[in-house]
């Protein structure tokens, strides 16, 4: 499951596709299919949605996000939380 | 539609000419016609508003954005709030 | 109107010897005529006033201000409100 | 124990595949598996875990953390809390 | 009288010697005579006092003051106050 | 006693092997045996100790902490206070 | 007096070897000799005290500090207190 990451940016590259959850340092979160990033890990997000305490604020669809807003970025816990 | 999209930039790219949503770390965001970016994620818009919970605070007009106060840009959730 | 900017810094530089509207990050407004501006978005001002909620706070000449404080620089509004 | 430690990032290569606590900035804490890091600090881990106050408050799997949230990181007071 | 202002520094390098007012990040300000400055904009002002809400809360003499606490600095606004 | 210190690293390259005092910008301090510190000030704390308020919050053993987190580093006040 | 003083850190360099008054981003000020400076204001004090509100809250001695967290530095002000 963790083949193949031996560079943070590794798991970025594989989660391309794939939905995943961003947590913000403003405290909100963003939910959405990662579709492309860079070494700033500024992300293109596609569907995002934006959510606060669990619940969803707003969509705001595909969506420019800046690397240095985000404390991190997980792949697995947006499908564990919905099995 | 995310046709292209290869890095982050390609986004904002895309985006030139059309109306998108910027959402600042103040808690605020402009709204307006995306005219010009760099790689700093400096922004130029026509036709900013200022937004402050969903109401327009102010108009801006033409109007230069500093990348560093820049959480996210969506060019999608404009259109999806006027359909 | 919007001719001639491809990059962010055009619109700057269209503005030199015009009024512009600055919102700095701690939430006050300065109000001058541009006079010149680097690469940082440092800006030198002339005749500016610091404002505050809309209201004139203090008047502070030709002033430099440095450009990690500033939000966006709008020379359109400052136009807007006059009329 | 501490062989082999020159220079910080040393620590960090011997805690490869062990579980290492990270205090955030925000006050939070991650608790995981470190797989990879780079010169950032940004780290991925396995199994990761957001606690607050010292209790779990959701499990985020496999995760990606910018280096610039981190205050420490320590591999060894994971393992003295479990004894 | 503004004559000779290029660039945001040429104003710095005019006012050398002169009293300037400096409007800290912190909310406090600096008044004082400016003997050097850097393209950090760290300066050097003698005879600097520290003020708080328009009243001196203390004199501080020869400072060395880093640049990335400034707002904005201002050599006009000294002058206009005492006239 | 002071012999030997012409650049800032040189008292820390001093100090290794021996117990520091470490000031976060948390308010929070840490206390442990300097082992190893780069040019970002990264450094890695053994026997590491978590304080607040001067009292021992917990023990967080082999630990790398992250330079920009840090206000001072003291090797003579753990020292003093002990004595 | 001010002889000599053309850049920023030739103030500092007249500094070495006397007291100096350290005014921290924090609130807090530290007193002690200034030994050793750097490019990043990263300076090493002997007999540093550190104070609030113009009392000594502890005696931290030999110390490194980082440059980031300083607003200014006044060699001045020190003596100018003792008079």
């Amino acid at each position: 499951m963790v083949n193949g990451i031996e560079r943070p940016l590794d798991l970025l590259n594989q989660s391309k596709g794939k939905e995943i959850l961003v947590q913000l340092k403003s405290g909100n979160q963003l939910v959405g299919t990662l579709l492309a990033f860079d070494i700033h890990i500024n992300v293109v997000l596609d569907n995002a949605k934006e959510m606060q305490d669990g619940e969803m604020k707003r969509s705001i669809g595909l969506s420019f996000l800046r690397g240095d807003t985000i404390i991190f970025i997980s792949p697995a816990s947006v499908s564990t939380d919905k099995k």
